[in-house]
């Protein structure tokens, strides 16, 4: 099972599949439950519905994959999650995804007993969402000519012009989807930077550009002005945010900007997301400044600025991009599909430990080079399945075992249709000669964040 | 519910949703069986495995998606198919599919209650099957340097390297997962035409050509010379496939090829899939010169050679393009992906009715344009749906009905995330302005195929 349960007790004889009751036990904790299979019949008592939740996903775990089950032996599980937060960002800006293949990667979330998707809705190089009032920003800004294909060091591009939105409908759709499954949609809009293509759609927004949508990767110069009508804008874009995602944090972005006025602008946001009794989502770069009081953090720049965070009074949410980015490549092995950023292992996954002090941690899915749900998939799983254990579990795993418990995981995730990397490998359509990537060493990487970080020292 | 059952009798009272029990009733065919959902648990019995799966998937279809039943209106369901051969044909030549997908392909159908996939492994456009003793075959022949991009009146070109195949663990794999399903999986191995990849790995199979694997859609003209040698590999390769797959019947292709020996060499390749146990199933081409006498024939090119077959005394296998080609366009909306074909609207296949004198029928998925199973689901799904209403009900069908039913059946899709067409045509980024199509109307394409088949009369 994964992520392996607290306490999972074998118990003699083999169980009667029915009845299966479910029931809420207060005194347990929300997300946690008890999950008896017994010759009695199968209970699943839970802390709150999310608790008797996490109970069914344990049990189809214990089921094969057909409907009807077969022989189950007596089992007691006992289980509850170590961190509130067990996040996965999907960056739909870059690549865009349609409704269906989202609402199936929620899917797969779930049964791994996350619950928090942050879903990165705009950037550079594509606007996600529709806006009332702001048709540019869906019929100009939804949509490329082109796309980079591989590392932008390579300078090469594609002919396919590429976008797609949501309509609030659509979004409303993906929340509701996702609420049964308890998991928690937390939308972004990335400002005052990364937003080529709303200024491609609106020029009074930005500091002179008129060009298009971007079509290669990296990050655009070209974000907002902090001129009263684009805070306006800002304003309306975040209202509409909040009508359709009852998340109580919005996530406003803020970084890779750097422009002077960034802290004032941060806390003019915060202001009207408070009126709204909203809390700002920001990535690390709002602490340059003074993050407003109650923003929650996203650490992905390494330990110093998590710690920066804390200190501050902060709540953190880890994502140090060396540990958590699984956009990152997988092996050294020369068939992985577009190696970008350091080395990241099933194992180094597994690994991370983000300590006692956050509110928990997320995986970050960028998708410049993911352009379907195949390539999602092979570069998502299996690491999530360890980053599942490491957000669900206790401190102190064994990955020898976990390896072993992942391997009849992995027939499951099969079985699903999910085209996660072989243990053994990328096979030899994986890799993509059209599409080089740039890999990077470790050292490197942590001089360079030590270097995008120093102005927190 | 899809396919609706043949009689479906709400019951008062709200039904136990355990026990669930479940038998086999040698009186009920084979694939029918009776759900019986009642205040004392429910009951599936079929006529043999394949009923009881039946029973269970519409069972499925009785709950909503959570794990644990909500309360559900008892009632009792009568049900069997029209015809044994519900197929459809999978191509995994043109664009190559990884085992999850092909799996999650398998796991759609069977949940439409089809149960046969004709698996299209090899073309010009590339090998895919890994064949001991032959290297190259998937060396060189599983790979191109790039594909064509819309139709092949458009000339245009990606230049994205393309390939893959599977070893014979993974169609091992594929065979017992559409087993437990109750899917038969059909291979073929295309011959003496589609066979440039295989010429392309090596020559000596050829007449001369020494090019590479086809990029450019369309029917290559270097296909296998007829030489001893040559039949020796190809029975290699039919030994080996015979080998992996359990079929009685083995597709061999035998379409648009035109070699004057053609017949002989297809009684060649029936003599020695008799040798094998095994029955040859070919495209209607076949019936030119006299098809081997068992052989099932795939009538594909309309009524013609269906009846042609018939009378023949073959078993046929219905697959007219024009009802069941499911790359065929799903509208005239501009924003198509990719318009190939005649006109197919979910009504058209809606509409088709194979006769009472066939084994069954197939929808073909043939992928030129379909890279990637985002765009396979948008061809394949809801017009599949449609399709699986023509080959388990009865005929005289109502589409109003069946509209109204489809509904929440799509909802349901998307959950599974299926990337299906929306009833309200294409959205903003299914068009494919670098991959232009080439629209045809009825009547240029029944012409077509009149003079194509005029041989046969």
């Amino acid at each position: 099972m994964i992520p392996q349960p607290l306490s999972v007790r074998p118990q003699p004889g083999f169980a009667a599949t029915a009845p299966i009751s479910t029931g809420v036990d207060p005194l347990l904790p929300a997300e946690g439950y008890v999950l008896d299979v017994s010759s009695f019949g199968i209970s699943i008592r839970g802390g709150g519905p999310a608790g008797v939740f996490y109970g069914e996903q344990t049990l189809r775990q214990l089921f094969p994959g057909s409907v009807v089950p077969s022989r189950l032996p007596c089992v007691r599980i006992e289980d509850r999650p170590r961190y509130a937060w067990r996040g996965v960002l999907l960056d739909v800006a870059r690549h865009f995804m349609p409704v269906p293949e989202v609402l199936r990667f929620i899917e797969l979330i779930a049964m791994h007993k996350l619950n928090v998707l942050h879903l990165h809705l705009t950037d550079d190089q594509g606007w996600r969402v529709e806006v009332p009032g702001w048709p540019r920003l869906t019929t100009v800004g939804a949509w490329r000519s082109c796309s980079m294909r591989g590392s932008r060091q390579h300078e090469r591009y594609d002919d396919q012009p590429h976008g797609g939105y949501y309509t609030a409908d659509d979004l409303r759709s993906i929340v509701a989807f996702a609420a049964r499954r308890h998991v928690t949609v937390v939308p972004e809009i990335d400002m005052p930077g990364h937003m080529q293509a709303a200024v491609a759609s609106y020029p009074m927004l930005g500091n002179g550009f008129a060009g298009p949508v971007r079509t290669a990767w990296g990050v655009s110069p070209h974000g907002l002005n902090l001129e009263p009508a684009t805070l306006d804008f800002c304003r309306a874009v975040l209202d509409h945010i909040c009508d359709i995602f009852p998340s109580p944090l919005i996530g406003i972005g803020g970084d890779e900007c750097g422009v002077p006025g960034q802290p004032w602008f941060i806390a003019q946001m915060a202001a009207h997301l408070a009126s709204r009794g909203r809390r700002v989502y920001g990535w690390d770069e709002i602490l340059a400044g003074g993050a407003p009081r109650d923003a929650v953090v996203a650490a992905w720049r390494g330990q110093f600025p998590m710690e920066k965070a804390l200190a501050a009074g902060h709540e953190v949410v880890a994502c140090p991009d060396t540990s958590l980015y699984l956009d990152y490549r997988q092996s050294d092995d020369p068939g992985e599909p577009t190696p970008v950023g350091t080395l990241l292992r099933l194992e180094d996954v597994y690994a991370y430990d983000p300590g006692d002090a956050v509110l928990g941690a997320q995986a970050n899915v960028w998708t410049e080079h993911m352009e379907s749900a195949r390539r999602v998939d092979y570069m998502v799983f299996p690491r999530l399945c360890a980053f599942a254990e490491v957000v669900w579990g206790p401190p102190g795993r064994d990955f020898a075992a976990f390896r072993e418990r992942l391997e009849p995981h992995l027939q499951r995730l099969g079985a699903l249709g999910v085209n996660y990397r072989p243990l053994s490998g990328p096979r030899p359509w994986d890799a993509r000669a059209e599409a080089p990537g740039n890999p990077r060493t470790l050292p490197d990487r942590l001089a360079e964040l030590a270097e995008m970080t120093a102005n927190l020292r």
